[in-house]
């Protein structure tokens, strides 16, 4: 919970899809936001945003909306954030806090250090680790941080003060707050969710372009479905967070490679010892692994 | 169901499992087989069998057991079967079809071929696609292969009522028979089953030696999740697969690192389409499965 005394009076919510629009509602059951302004691209959306009560009005990011802001919520795909963040630079009042939501940090904490130029400490690069398979105002609701992380990724410029601000308003969203570097933040999402999407990606692509294609479908089983569950994702998003996060991902697969390098060398000797070890190793870490997750 | 007047006389199983003991069972039900006699290495396993009705009494690799057996079922670990089928080579009488339940099917067929010599026609590979995380004679129940699909894979020598008899028998534990050369069998195996379960434990083993490790599993969420769940598969049963099927397997595993390269150049590249159109080709080709898979 926000300790006594915290209130953001004014929170503007630049995108309020199923991410900023339950960081609204979710402030607004903690009672600790006063007035919410949603701005965004599609008229239609804010309209139905506000009938939904999600936000209280709409604005636009000009003077006016941003008069006396006292938090900013960058919520919008990553993609969009430069054009987004330019335009915030220039109306943004004295001591507003502006934070976002993006999936990626390197890229972010870059776009926003040249945007907000000497007003960049101001900026606490933020990522919900919550979602679910819909999108738009109408997915959003007050639980969706509930008991989730949220990763916090401020370098050294950041203001100390409008990083505990931004924590605590996560806070009353009832989420657990984190803090890593964009760095460390970017290998970790890269190795543990990045990864395995492009692996089951690139595993049904090969079979669908395999000469025997039709065949390899008809006999795959539960293993096969868990393992691609991951490929039915969507396939913009996955794009755009693949080129976002190309440093860190790009490691890690070439990190992946290299130890598939490994194992093929190990099946065309049929080392079946040197394989053993490996799948023991991956059980043994995979079941300490669930354990830890209680 | 088997036509009327088919009939197993005598069947000897070698390995009463979850596998053998299933197969037991089904034709039991179906009422298509007289005396079912168990053969393993473990005297206590085939005493457990009989005591639940999986097999009527146990036998051994010897004159006495398969004087006039009608059908052999070999459901040991594919490991084995080269000791096994050479013993019961020496003691198999006319007439007897022998098949087996093993998950590969070249080595098995070259295994076959050097131990039964000029009675290698009367051999059926074959390999049923079920089990469950459970083994032992206690597992076996006679639904296991109730509408799930059994691949045959004889080849040009295989008597054709060799291969009718064994299908007849499948069909009367309920299930769906395809026929495959042994070729076609181990590449679809290689490609929807053994590659997927090489690929996870590949991830999680090289999160496991990452040096920032336990940051990352901290951090692994659902999607990961489903993409390691067979990662907790049995290491000795997946070591031993790997090893049997490395021709089919090392050449899937290379077309997939071939795939990875490509991928690894267009993440380098910020190729934001490329990538795009390969996810998007991936999630259509899932769509489609699951579509068929109704």
């Amino acid at each position: 919970m926000a300790p006594s005394g915290f209130r953001i009076d004014k929170l503007v919510i630049i995108g309020v899809g199923l991410i900023g629009g339950s960081f609204s509602l979710a402030l607004k059951r903690a009672g600790v936001v006063g007035e919410v302004v949603g701005v965004g691209r599609n008229p239609e959306t804010l309209q139905r945003a506000q009938r939904l009560g999600v936000i209280d009005r709409s604005g636009a990011i000009d003077r006016t909306t941003f008069a006396d802001v006292s938090m900013v919520m960058i919520a919008t795909p990553v993609g969009q954030m430069a054009k987004v963040m330019e335009t915030v630079a220039a109306v943004l009042p004295q001591n507003a806090i502006v934070t976002d939501a993006g999936s990626t940090k390197q890229d972010v904490v870059a776009i926003a250090r040249a945007a907000f130029g000497t007003e960049f400490p101001r900026f606490v690069p933020g990522h919900p680790i919550a979602g679910t398979e819909r999108s738009g105002p109408e997915a959003a609701f007050p639980e969706l941080y509930h008991d989730r992380r949220v990763v916090l990724a401020p370098v050294a410029e950041t203001a100390a003060g409008a990083v505990t601000a931004v924590r605590v308003a996560w806070e009353a969203c009832g989420a657990r707050v984190t803090q890593l570097t964009p760095a460390q933040h970017d290998t970790v999402f890269a190795a543990v969710s990045h990864l395995p999407h492009l692996l089951s990606f690139a595993l049904v692509e090969a079979i669908a372009a395999h000469e025997s294609g039709e065949l390899l479908f008809s006999f795959a089983g539960g293993g096969f479905r868990d393992f691609t569950r991951i490929a039915s994702s969507n396939p913009e998003m996955w794009r755009d967070i693949s080129v976002a996060n190309r440093t860190a991902l790009g490691a890690e697969l070439a990190r992946y490679r290299a130890s598939l390098d490994v194992i093929q060398k190990l099946i065309d000797a049929g080392d079946a010892e040197g394989l053993g070890r490996i799948f023991e190793r991956a059980r043994e870490a995979r079941e300490r692994w669930l354990r830890s997750q209680g």
